[in-house]
């Protein structure tokens, strides 16, 4: 049995958390010198393992294991959000330089190979998933041309240059090589703490299904325009939520969520009526038929809400992606690893949150395991697993890829 | 009976609309050249009738008469909000003008004096009502040296300066000598139009309260944050929302209007809960009692809000006048004159939008009286009255103030 060890998995989750500190958190935009010094220490410590390590034209870094036979991917991304926490993608890096390190050093592993991998962006300051979705195929060179900083405006063209990553190849999948792909990350919400367990096998990920909805009402004087003869965009918006507050519950699933993130009123002042209103509504399920029952229904509201207030609506669709199912064998590897070390203290749930997982998920069988967050709280600096979760986790995925590879 | 000429009138309206002339409107902020030009102008036209005219420090255009008896102040604002309306505040010049040359020339009302006025900066570039406010002597030198452009950011003082005004007086206003004051203007709203009328003798001028109202949540991730432990400031704020359309309708007056005309949600990001929403709400009526009653209301509903959600709320009162009533014998001479000419198609209302009258009103008996805006339409430059009701107007405003003076 590969076996971990605690004090160098954290002597290493915080030695890459130098780079770009930031109070107890990490400042590490994708391409950033901090971000790309971080990249180039992890290749050296894939390398002093025996591996082959590189980092190719995207900003992935790939450690490859030297043996002839199929080999599991392990990993996560290394950039942070801005001034976030120091576990997010961090985690899932180290646990893929830990549980490589585990399999080289027990004789009883040889023959089964782990290859670590850090990808690049899936925090999106250029492209969300962009390192995952170049080593699948999925990214062209003219959606990297088109690409800018999503904070600063720079052209990813630049920012890619300046990294000296401009003009290296981008790796691609060879699918047959790999058994699938692993990848552990913090859970960022509290469903763990709240219920007492510490490891979250994950079943799926959550497709999110987002939708800018726009209300064109009659722009007027709000002292001389009666109530009775308004066509107020920003009334009949809030109308809308409030009908998805109240609606929304009766159909959605267990563990549906869903957002209005954004409002804009125009002109935006206060003795004007808006003529215009703007919302970044989402939600998220595993389920497609939930998906499916939700987007219905929203349809039938905002029409609903339309016809009522005599404001016509445009609805534009942002994002509608489908659902990614992990590998039902890979949780059954991760249940059992979980049962191992910590005996009914795991669950099976999904990711509300995207990883590189739902793309790699796309070409190899795919598992997630979910080590709980202290409050919830994630994409602050505040961000924080206990010492004990973080060690027990990837002792965890190191047995769980042990039983796959055993398997494979 | 003064008798006002049609053609003079229409004639100088659409000279003065041709300081600044935009589309079929106008764009003459305060202190533009544009608009310091059409003051001098309008200094002249008073000085063509035997008046004694100054511009004084703060852009206000006064036309003294000569006699020794009380005077009747009639007019409004000559300034325009930006790329707006010809009339809006342009009428209530010239029917100025206009009434004291058809008095001028009506050798049976000699020894009735009329000063015609121009105020400066109603439609708040710098500071709303600043003209009016100034000449009742609400305004000190400080609020002058804190005072920018509202679009632009240019200081007042700059904006005095270069329209050749800093350093002269500020007249003040000595209320013996002025039996009243007069303005007509644009209704802005579609009132009179929709119920036939040609005429509305104003009752009062709306008090506006205002307010921000700010909810704070917890910003937390849209994907791994479940619905029960949300706290979501902006879906406080929607229910706010929805519970001011709900309820306000019970207890509001015939004419009471409310406007959202902002919402904030922070950070605005459609993945990320708002963990903080503000709002911008006023609420309008000429009715003491009914502004406390809603009031009372959007405390109570800001309360609900704020324990069911969990989100604590900041209420901060940004506007919270008084109404100004018109005075009575002032609302009755311009009834009269309107039956005189207009039998039947005039009506008693509130206005629902500011204007100087009700600065004016602070130190003298006021009166105002509207005409019709086609479509309800101001502060857009296809605001337009039709020829025949700016015509009518002025009569009627003219046996008014002849009514008035005669009973003084």
């Amino acid at each position: 049995m590969p076996l971990i060890n605690p004090d160098r998995l954290l002597a290493d989750l915080r030695c890459l958390a130098q780079f770009g500190r930031y109070e107890t958190g990490v400042h590490r935009p994708t391409y950033s010198p901090q971000d790309m010094e971080s990249r180039h220490w992890l290749a050296q410590r894939y390398r002093d393992i025996g591996l082959e390590a590189t980092i190719d034209g995207i900003g992935n870094v790939y450690g490859r294991s030297r043996g002839d036979g199929r080999s599991l991917l392990i990993g996560s991304h290394a950039e942070s959000q801005n001034y976030a926490g120091w576990l997010d993608g961090a985690l899932g890096v180290i646990y893929g330089l830990e549980v490589a390190r585990a399999f080289a050093e027990d004789t009883g592993c040889r023959g089964l190979w782990v290859d670590p991998v850090a990808w690049a962006d899936e925090e999106s300051h250029f492209i969300s998933l962009l390192g995952s979705r170049s080593f699948i195929g999925d990214v062209g060179e003219a959606e990297l041309d088109r690409a800018a900083n999503n904070y600063t405006g720079q052209p990813l063209r630049e920012a890619l240059q300046a990294a000296d990553l401009e003009g290296k190849a981008r790796e691609l999948i060879r699918p047959e090589r790999y058994v699938g792909y692993l990848e552990a990350h913090i859970e960022q919400g509290d469903s763990l703490e709240a219920s007492g367990k510490r490891l979250g096998v994950v079943t799926g990920i959550v497709a999110i299904w987002q939708y800018r909805i726009t209300f064109s009402g009659v722009q007027n004087h709000a002292g001389t325009t009666r109530m009775a003869i308004r066509k107020d965009a920003g009334a009949a918006m809030v109308a809308l939520c409030a009908a998805i507050a109240e609606r929304f519950p009766q159909v959605a699933g267990l563990r549906s969520v869903w957002t209005t993130g954004r409002i804009t009123l125009e002109p935006g002042a206060a003795n004007i009526i808006p003529g215009r209103a703007e919302m970044l509504f989402q939600f998220r399920d595993e389920d497609p038929e939930t998906l499916t029952r939700l987007e219905k229904l929203l349809h039938a509201l905002i029409q609903e809400v339309s016809t009522r207030s005599g404001c016509p609506v445009e609805i534009e669709i942002i994002d509608q992606g489908q659902p990614a199912r992990m590998d039902e064998a890979f949780q059954a590897a991760l249940s059992t690893a979980a049962e191992r070390h910590a005996p009914g203290a795991h669950v099976r749930m999904p990711s509300g949150a995207s990883h590189d997982a739902q793309i790699i998920a796309r070409k190899l069988r795919a598992g997630m395991l979910f080590v709980p967050s202290i409050g919830g709280i994630s994409h602050h600096w505040t961000e924080n697993t206990n010492d004990a979760d973080i060690v027990l986790g990837c002792q965890v995925l190191a047995d769980a890829a042990e039983i796959i590879l055993r398997r494979a």
